[in-house]
């Protein structure tokens, strides 16, 4: 079995380096898909089939130059498939790769840039001195040189990359450029790192365990939380941009900015004034959604009470008594609206359409498989975890989340229907594929319970289903079949705009729509058309206009994928031959 | 080879088993050793020698139980002799061992509290969840919770323990008491953790490397600097509080204590007043050395330059082309001597004592095998290092430091001559047994160059070598030898007190006799007079004072120790019987 692998592996290596590509591609089945990081594209692509493979192999196979493909683990066996992690050196980059076979033809094979050969990451044997080790006169101490770096950054020295937005996108981004060498600049609105986490609702604790949270260098000790409270997970990436030495600029905001024609003209509203910064890239790492959607329900301007959108929904506190609408069935909805049951106030929510919801439990026994203790203790820490998990293309991993939530159905069945009796409309997106296709494809429709479908099971919130608002009235809201809904208080969980429209304020209207929607894999259902693309549109990957970026996502996309963009603009600022294959034509903004 | 090793750990367990003392005996050569961290002594103490093994298990045995002795790792193979990790627990702890075998009997036994088994630490699979999954009216949120404990600390609510500083032995111990669910607030007299560092000389950067200095639970990240500036350090310190959620009064001093025959009355003055706490247990993590010694040369009301003691050195760049005369020879003198020079002043050193001094690469190539990248390559992280170096009795230590001593000194046969050939006294202590012994003996006369040597090698400090400080005069000082040595600046290198002095401030005089001194092994050297104890005294076990404990050192001492400190104190508290064994009679304070 082994043996058929090594075979493989060097009639795959033997034929790249022939440039043989019609023999490369005669070593995949039919239907195979071949994902890649990087190492062949310079970009973020999969392709499926022979014939793609071959198109890819000829774009893409002179510039890489691969070489040294290699066995880099022990080889698994799965019924009639094997597999084994590789590794493999191209023209620039050192690269990890998974391939597995099914009767000696690869079905799946994942290759992904480690590390830039001549400019790895400066980690373990290759970190800083710290010191020199010995007298110096009129030496600056570390804390005196950090003091110039910070007074020149941005005046007389240019950052080499603008990061708009210090969440933990902007953060984990920063952190992957500071040890590549990159000089980058973090611009953040809030006066301390973090706040963007501590400026959510009261009761907001993250819905994903902390095994899949981790940034990237400094995990979480071992006696953090599983679920982090958001003002804890605040203070958290405040201590990271002091451990890691980021630099950031606080109670700054981006107005503007204008591409030269050889780089950025960024402006800076700083506390003390404007500055322009001449960055060579920039980066939009504003949040994995855009900007909240404008709550446009006509006569929203004649509302006696409270009206707002969920990111301006603090505390339930005020409303306990009170009348409370939360429009909306996704996890703010849900958790606004636990939020203000714990307060005390009366609560109904408004669901138009159909919400995918999965209780916390069940996820972490059946979905974070790779994510948790016993992972761990099977030696698969989390860079091991993403790495498994980034080696399954999004088609293949749609299917086992159909499995999965074949599973998940039986298993919470009784769940299901208590929620389903009071009225809430339950689906696992159009094909049945879940929770996490649903945050792939539209980053919408579900929810992780962790206790507010209890109270809608229970009827201790109420729901009124399948209905959009209509109009708003003094007192309330009519809804779309007429019906009127008393209320104090009114809170819109609507949802975002795409992160390309944040371009739109910042660069132009017309780059944004040279750009088009973020997100979404174009998977053809409601939210996110097709044709099938197979990756995340525009994220962490080159758009249409020459050197502008998006980087987000949740904390494990944040971690995982500044790897890539960081490893981009390191690449492209050290004049490494980058040609893109499968991108957008790009052009200046 | 292997049979061996199972043959003796089937014998020696059964042989406990039984209460065998002279069966068990007869396992170890007649001049074995066994170092013990609290498993069967609920003390710090290594035995040596048949009758003294047959003691300690008669004072032990029937409290510790001992059980399930099982092999937890290959056995190694060196020569003729055969060790192994091994597993078992006492009536109250998991506990870990490491056996050495030559012949068939045991030449080195180490034995060590793990894990109190009823009360683990609260990590990984045991880790907090965070959040309640369901909705509940009127919850706290993290952060209220966080606020309501420590407005109540102090207060409404008492500590377990109070721990005196907040350097990296206070919060190091702080942290393993959280994770042991053992209320502790540290009280520190500086405005913010990690102060203790930054108020330190400006141009001190950690001595040791960073694979040694790790702290518990938080490794600092990959990209950390092999050295770390002082100001670094204080900054990851107060992340560090931040991160593990720990208790602090800052700005706060503790001003008396008082043993209450149940307890402890502890006066704290905070700058918004006077708190007296009554917690169950005091630790006194004020520093690795105690209190300045004073400057008690005759006529030094006189000088009228600058006279300080190098804890109040912090920058020589107000000294540039002035007369600046150190007095002392170890690491505070010459990075004191460094800094002046380095800042352009005329520097003298006057060293009355020899120095050992070796070069900081050197020892990294030499010294720190355990504490490496390439440690880590080998699987060897920094607990399971600690483990090992733990496990090599003092004494048997001492001989291995002779034989890196001689080597280093071949290898730099160089640097020594040239450095003597400056005048400078050298020596490697009176065994020839080097750096780290004069550290553990007394914690003084020793420097691990990182520049200044070089400096006085070639005459660009000067040295004053074999002479003590006679008086002071208004210009200058009169060494023992009549010659005078003019100044505008003396900073004394002159060192600290032992601990136990900060125990006299504190709570009395008649208990820090009581006590008496901390630190060094009884070598019978100069400074660490006999009988040879074999552990460090006083230090992180019980002492002479009932519920007094000392807890400090460097990074690497404090992180490993704060877990021995740690379980003492939560077994007490949980009521778990700790007969403590080859201590001192103990009173309250």
């Amino acid at each position: 079995m082994t043996q058929g692998l090594q075979d493989w592996i060097d009639a795959f290596g033997t034929a790249l380096e022939r440039g043989d590509i019609a023999a490369a591609t005669a070593l995949f089945h039919p239907d195979a898909h071949w994902r890649d990081l990087l190492s062949f594209t310079w970009n973020i692509r999969t392709v499926c089939g022979q014939a793609a493979i071959a198109d890819m192999l000829a774009g893409t196979l002179a510039n890489a130059a691969p070489r040294g493909w290699h066995m880099a683990g022990l080889p698994e066996h799965d019924g009639d498939r094997q597999s084994a992690w590789l590794g493999f050196a191209t023209a620039a980059a050192q690269c990890t790769c998974r391939v597995t076979l099914r009767d000696g033809r690869a079905t799946v094979l994942f290759t992904a840039i480690a590390d830039l050969t001549d400019h790895p990451e400066a980690l373990g044997p290759t970190r800083p001195p710290g010191v020199a080790h010995r007298a110096v006169r009129g030496r600056q101490t570390w804390t005196e040189a950090r003091e110039v770096r910070r007074a020149r950054l941005g005046r007389q020295d240019q950052p080499h990359v603008v990061i708009i937005g210090g969440g933990q996108g902007g953060i984990a981004l920063a952190a992957r450029l500071k040890s590549l060498g990159v000089p980058a600049l973090i611009i953040e609105r809030n006066p301390k790192a973090g706040d963007s986490w501590r400026n959510r609702y009261r009761s907001l604790v993250l819905h994903d365990p902390v095994w899949y949270d981790h940034m990237p260098y400094l995990p979480f000790p071992p006696n953090w939380p599983v679920f982090c409270p958001k003002d804890k997970m605040g203070d958290w990436l405040e201590s990271y941009v002091q451990a890691m030495d980021l630099d950031i600029w606080l109670s700054s905001t981006v107005t503007a900015a204008r591409w030269t024609g050889a780089g950025w003209q960024v402006d800076i509203r700083r506390p003390d004034g404007t500055v322009t910064l001449t960055p060579a890239e920039l980066v939009f790492a504003t949040g994995a959604y855009g900007p909240p959607r404008a709550i446009d329900w006509p006569g929203a301007d004649q509302f006696a009470g409270t009206l707002i959108h969920s990111s301006a929904y603090q505390d339930g506190r005020a409303h306990a008594g009170r009348r409370a609408v939360v429009v909306g069935a996704a996890s703010s909805a849900h958790d606004v609206a636990a939020d203000l049951w714990e307060a005390g106030a009366h609560v109904t929510l408004i669901q138009r359409s159909a919400t995918c919801v999965v209780r916390s439990q069940t996820l972490m026994d059946m979905g974070f498989d790779l994510y948790s203790e016993q992972a761990l203790a099977r030696g698969i820490d989390t860079d091991r975890a993403d790495l498994i998990a980034a080696a399954t293309p999004y088609a293949l991993f749609t299917a086992g989340q159909r499995d999965l939530y074949a599973r998940i159905r039986v298993r919470d069945a009784d769940f299901y229907a208590r929620l389903a009796a009071s009225g809430f409309l339950l689906d696992f997106g159009e094909d049945d594929s879940g929770l996490m296709m649903k945050a792939l494809r539209t980053a919408s429709g579900y929810y992780i319970d962790v206790g507010a479908s209890e109270l809608i099971a229970s009827g201790q919130i109420g729901v009124i289903a399948g209905q959009g608002v209509a109009l708003v009235e003094r007192d309330g809201l009519v809804l779309e079949d007429g019906r009127k809904v008393a209320a104090d208080l009114v809170v819109a969980c609507t949802g975002y705009q795409s992160m390309h429209r944040a371009v739109a304020a910042i660069v132009s209207d017309d780059a944004a729509e040279a750009i088009g929607p973020c997100w979404g894999l174009g998977s053809g259902v409601r939210g996110d058309p097709g044709p099938w693309r197979g990756e995340l549109r525009n994220m962490w990957s080159p758009t249409a206009i020459r050197n502008l970026w998006f980087h987000g996502g949740n904390l494990a996309l944040s971690r995982f994928y500044s790897r890539h963009v960081a490893l981009q603009i390191k690449a492209r600022m050290e004049g490494i031959p980058t040609p893109v294959w499968g991108g957008p034509d790009q052009r200046g903004a």
